[in-house]
């Protein structure tokens, strides 16, 4: 492993070492023999120090500068605060940098539209982080979709419902829940029915925690989508389920109906006086995507070293970012928003 | 058995021998000794005879009008065209018979209200037939969300979906998608959440078939339901599941959730070479609802002969259509419409 | 259905009105219009009387020699104690006849072959009480491998327990949790294998209640079947399982496997911090079997009638017992016992 | 990772670089920072290159011996053929390595207590490869078990089937199906019901495959186990399942049962017309045992480093061999035979 690394590795510099970041760079170090994590930054030192010790990084800084002005990084990923993305896009493509960014990629059209420019007129390659896209279950069902197994696809069923919710100073830059947590549901939506949503209505309240009022979102939310094809979807959200992280879909049509079920830490059932009791659902997004990170990661550095295309592009970013701003929008003024209207 | 009918039975008149009719008639006869079935009556009298032949009814008419004006009638069970409903009602009631009333009971709020007075001032007892809420799976559910068991309910989830569409004649005259068919999700929408729906979006489309639209009606439809307890529910409809009856219902909150799944004639799971496989669900609502057709009727017989409550009354009947009137209008003018805006 | 039966209904004699005899008059007025029960008796003359009033039965005794004696009575149903089955089913067959006999048939292969012969001779039918053959799990398993679905049978899996232990009175007189229990289990891997069983291997033991082994009789059993086609079986016994009624069955093939699951009264699932839960099994065989018990009178009515071949004949009924029979004496002697030894 | 193998790694040599070996390498690798694999050895010079190459490993021989002389090297992995594993545990215990061996030990008990007494002799530790151990689902059940939630055990189900048979020329040395496969099944159903196997009753027969038979085995076996504490325990083995590797086993006890269901790459269902349809199960221990091989080898290196017990010890592979030779003995000889008269 080490060999090859020092042969052939793609050399990645990881800005931003928060959770996201630690996920990458293991996935980077552990995974994936074709990349070596050459640099990280952070503003808050520390942490990349020991994140840089722990995995015997060559470079730690707390700029995140110097790794795109460093010419044997080859590729950047960004895991810094979202109001950096768009920016920090632009300049790493300015340097001929290929980028893998964690969504959203911005919280507004135009600022997402100037990276996409940016990378494009680089000619760098820019892999936006829907992971879930990833996971086996979705994937088994876009495989479904895609197959015809399904016939024309009619109805999309979305439960995504968090174990608990972020924490009110988090809700109160989040830009609320449709760009924060359900984005990736949209993203999802596209995937899945393989057609763009055209029109959103969204209906969203505060069930869960009067703080999360407070802060000015909602925390429970059903958004209906309408497709270009003529398929209807409905996603339903809530920032907590106690009994864990829910995360099904279902996709129906002419000629039948797929849909996933959660995944639990193990098989067994338990039968007493009571009735049949089984394992609770893994708890949040580090157990249950694990893997759908991974496989993300890879499939970067793959694009990248084979010149291949990335299989989450700007556009993509771009476009689940639209349908949230749309549901913002309906559900502030309860009634259905084109997706058209957001874009411009 | 017959012992019994002749010394104590409630004196039945079922009217209306079609499919509905003949079940009916099937319960009150086999499962429900309080009660004789003492007439039919089907302006059809050839199909009124044949069943009357079959279960040994001592009277059988062509005119309803007979049951009605039979003092030794206690009671009717009204299983006629939806557009008889209200009069027959107001004309039972005039003559003291306790009435039975498929769903939906009118399809207008004024008639309704008409025949819920003429009810009231007679004094005799109206049911109406939304028998799913005694189906065992919507009472588990039912039972769950009244025992506090899921907490506040925040999230209603319904998929009802058809295996096949009915005729495009029936569908011209059946009001629609809403007023035919989810009118019976609109009562479990309001018996599972324990509150009631204040508004109401739908979104609906012609997916499976175009003489459906020719007929003026969607064939798929999802709608969003704003409840007075702030709860959001999703219902998602479709005419055509090519592998069966499609029931289920989720409800969310606070504590947790509670779903149910379909029924199947066999628990059988058989594993090859490709994977693992099960029997379809039941087919229709005359195989998965058998046992609920009968509850509701023995209820109905219990409250007339014990002079109780009937478990759903012509309120139930008026608010599930003022909510399917809500929601065809919502989906005419693509906006959201009040509950309270029909019911005026 | 009066009328039916006035007109064309099979005569039958019920002998034995407990648990059983009333499940099978049940089904007999209620589901089976092609009969009509013309008398019932036992011993416990308020039993029956109680009975025959509930059912408005024309003929009430006693002596169940009154039932054979009458010339107007077609068949018996003979649910009295085991130790009067084969000499009753002598002296039914001897009055012309027709004869359904609760299981076992006796507990002697000879008395059981005297009864078949005069059968035989009497040119009557006999059908023996295995009815979880008539339940749909258990066809649809038997179908699955009557079909070629799982290619050739190679083992067989069966779970049978009990919700509770009958008493130890009960248990002294049964024969033994071979005899009186597992007889079941042995008919079913007949049925569903399809071929014969040539060897038994029982290891049983006293784990439940001290009392059933001191009624010399053990509670827990797990027995190894050798079948002609080279297909080996397993069956596990318990006379008490806390959590409900377990009755599950296995086929493992050359071409694929299939099984069964548990039936349940609904089919919820909660989900709440501790994980998901579900309903209990349903309790015992007379909530599991309802349907099977009201099939097997409908064809064993249907055989007599339309003069047809029963499905459940003297040969079953005598093997079954032969089974049981190798099992207890291979668990006695703790040595594989080939049921050849025991027909002789 | 690099820095800490460099500082404070045990230093493992692993013999023979099969499947298992290429597995066991892999795991210490990437999942196991402290642990450094140091050397290999394989008679298969090549294949041990290209592994060495593969890892960056600094000695790779084709002698094993060079690990056991060499002093850097603190841990053995014995992944070689079962006739040597005996030997190899003695000569390294002489020399002070500490030792994991896959199983079985030795298909003799005489050559397992040498080995066993070798090991205590020289005061090094030796843990056995039965991997499943610590797969979640079983250890879940054992979990269970172990909290009394089942309450005492009384019955034991295990199904073991493997997708599809070794080749013959396998089979001839693999010292039968119950030596080579159903010994993980007897070491499970020990650790599941925590009480000593005393008698065991085997039949088996060729029932996949006639070359099997004629190598001197059979492909198809149920046992019965009765454990020291009352318990009774049914294995079934199959070598060929075409659903793919099906391991699912059951505890039931006085109050309750836990069993475990079988993995599958996703959790998808597929509706349509013929029925529900679900992926195909994992296809054997590689994709089966992925996590509990790597959790296996981590517990060896924890117990090695911070000088703990071992989870599965020598007489772990002393017992479970005893269980197969009994089981095999009693198919030969179709009789009970108790473990004591195995181990003399």
């Amino acid at each position: 492993m080490k060999l090859l690394r020092k042969k052939t590795g793609l050399a990645v510099g990881v800005i931003g070492v928060g959770r996201i970041g630690k996920l990458h760079i293991q996935s980077l170090v552990q995974r994936i023999p074709e990349a070596t994590v050459a640099a990280v930054a952070d503003p808050n030192l520390d942490a990349a120090k020991e994140i840089g010790e722990k995995y015997n990084i060559s470079s730690v800084y707390s700029d995140y500068q110097k790794i795109l002005k460093d010419r044997k990084i080859d590729a950047v990923v960004i895991c810094s605060p979202t109001d950096t993305h768009a920016q920090y896009i632009q300049e790493a493509a300015a340097k001929g940098k290929h980028i893998f960014c964690e969504k959203p990629v911005d919280l507004s059209v135009k600022n997402i539209t100037a990276a996409i420019n940016a990378v494009e007129k680089a000619g760098v390659k820019l892999m936006v982080g829907f992971n879930r896209r990833f996971d086996p279950n979705f994937q088994k069902v876009r495989e479904m979709v895609a197959s015809g197994a399904i016939g024309e696809p009619h109805i999309l069923r979305v439960t995504s419902r968090d174990p608990e919710p972020p924490p009110p100073s988090y809700v109160r830059v989040s830009g609320g829940i449709f760009l924060d947590m359900a984005i990736h549901d949209f993203d999802m939506a596209r995937y899945l029915v393989g057609s763009e949503v055209v029109e959103v209505y969204a209906k969203g309240t505060v069930l869960v925690d009067p703080e999360i009022g407070a802060a000015g979102d909602v925390d429970t939310a059903v958004t209906t989508l309408t497709f270009a094809n003529g398929a209807i979807g409905t996603i339903d959200n809530s920032r907590k389920a106690v009994y864990g992280y829910d995360q099904r879909v279902e996709v129906f049509g002419s000629k039948g109906m797929v849909n996933i079920g959660n995944n639990t830490p193990d098989t067994h059932a338990y039968f007493d006086k009571e009735g049949e009791h089984a394992s609770k659902l893994l708890h949040f997004f580090m157990d249950r995507y694990t893997e759908s990170y991974a496989c993300e990661m890879r499939l970067f550095v793959d694009a990248v070293v084979k010149n291949g295309e990335v299989p989450v592009g700007g556009r993509d970013g771009l476009l689940s970012v639209a349908i949230a701003l749309a549901a913002k929008k309906s559900m502030q003024e309860n009634r259905p928003v084109k997706v058209q209207e957001i874009l411009g």
